[in-house]
């Protein structure tokens, strides 16, 4: 892969933000912050200036602190919508992965992982059975909480031992992230009911710590927990996939955060959708397996360059 | 800032793994690893598969996860040397910035969170008083921590309330990455002593802590001790060049990873690295007021998208 200077230029020109080219940060305060989903205030802080109601408070603190975010524009020459993902992070799903591979568990580590996930796995489907729009939902709330434990955890460890990371610290944010991203989707076609909110309130907050200490105990089980856990939720979304082609669901347009992120073509349907997320899954639980496999051979994560952008 | 189909070929063929674009992921596992800082170890796990010893082990199991890193290279066609930041993640510093601004403490919430860092700073100055290598390595591991903290609570808050962030998520975690590369630096330049060691570990235990407290009874608080903290890195950093000036300091030739990281000259000293170390701190001060500004004046951090890339 040719890192080129031409790229450098292209990079320069269009993408990365001024200031990241020696430009004045104060530059962009005259500039309109991004109209987008998540641009729905009119009024903004004041910071330590005064100022009136309305946008000019915005541009008054913006200048004040001169961190306006940039004006970024889609190839159309449209605004850029979305303030959770930029244009270079968008990519084209790797839909030739398996999504049938399945990590035998033969040590104590791996069963016990295994037998985690099924504990965790039959309760849910119960709940859910063919109610696959929740079952996503409550399934990516979850599945974005191991990769920011994992990152966070390495992040303190590198810092406290004053060692590299291998940038495994990134490669588990960047999951994390993606999970988030696809709950955002999701968000777009079904909104959760209270009950549903109430659940993942519960869930997170036994999830999440945990995780949290069987990631302190013992990372290789619990990358391999996480890594059973993408298995099941690829598992999932096959399943949300045949029911799709039964035509048990209406198969909705794409929404547009997800054509915007997996660059798909502007006709594409839910099916589209939950098919490039079932691939992230299986991209996911890979990463996690061999990460635990790494582990699991007496190695630290640190001594094998991670996949960043392996999605 | 237009985002250009010619600078999307650019990013195809230069930039991203493969696997981003539709190939297939397996095609890598016959790529060598990336030779690095981080590239140290000659074995590797063997995953759930039988291999040999060195470097075989590590395409094993490669090809049965299919997760090889991709194969990058500089300008010049030298492979690129680290893991924990790719080509497209460096960034020429904005040393234009304002070094000397100063958030007035008005509220009672400024003036606390201003006197928490008063009290932290002066047990720091009289530890090191002149030792600024020693001072900045231990002022790096603490400053790491707030831009985790803080990405991974609005990472989970997004997933509980199923609302967007706004790009805050990012823009923390991005503060995070790039402090750790701070102390990545000087790690280059000096090694710490154990007794060094020892005080990072008690100072993250109770700092990591202190500051999760912070940020979940008070984001705009939690914030607003980071942008003093800043203040005060901005601070020791100018007293160091000053003393780089005054000759007190050998000013040593650059690190190769901070000549890569902030594209300097390849003649670059250490006065350049420390410039724009002091760059980038200035920059998170600037966010961390202006996200405490925002929560001050009542609103939600969400409601601004976040100046991500804004170093």
């Amino acid at each position: 892969m040719k890192f080129s200077g031409l790229f450098l230029r292209q990079l320069q020109q269009h993408v990365l933000p001024s200031s990241k080219f020696g430009n004045i940060a104060r530059n962009w305060s005259s500039m309109a912050p991004n109209v987008g989903k998540e641009e729905k205030t009119s009024t903004a802080p004041t910071g330590a200036v005064d100022s009136s109601e309305g946008q000019a408070d915005h541009k008054a603190v913006v200048s004040y602190w001169g961190v306006a975010p940039p004006n970024i524009t889609k190839e159309d020459g449209s605004p850029w919508r979305w303030n959770c993902f930029r244009p270079w992070e968008t990519y084209k799903a790797d839909t030739s992965i398996d999504v049938k591979k399945h990590h035998e568990a033969t040590t104590l580590n791996d069963k016990l992982a295994y037998w985690i996930v099924q504990a965790l796995k039959y309760p849910t489907h119960l709940l859910f059975r063919r109610r696959h729009m929740c079952h996503a939902m409550l399934l990516e709330t979850v599945a974005a909480v191991p990769g920011m434990v994992g990152g966070m955890l390495l992040h303190l460890r590198s810092l406290r031992r004053f060692e590299h990371s291998g940038g495994w610290i990134k490669a588990l944010l960047e999951e994390a992230e993606n999970e988030r991203m696809h709950l955002m989707t999701f968000l777009e076609l079904s909104q959760p009911k209270w009950y549903e909110r109430a659940l993942v309130f519960a869930v997170q907050g036994v999830f999440f710590n945990g995780y949290f200490l069987a990631y302190l105990a013992s990372p290789k089980l619990a990358h391999r927990i996480t890594g059973y856990l993408e298995e099941e939720a690829v598992n999932s979304y096959t399943e949300f996939l045949i029911d799709l082609e039964k035509g048990l669901f209406e198969n909705k347009p794409a929404p547009a955060i997800a054509i915007d992120y997996w660059r798909l073509p502007p006709d594409s349907t839910l099916k589209d959708v939950v098919t490039v997320i079932r691939a992230d899954e299986a991209h996911h639980r890979d990463i996690n397996h061999f990460a635990s496999d790494i582990q699991c051979q007496g190695h630290d994560l640190k001594d094998f360059s991670a996949p960043i952008g392996y999605h």
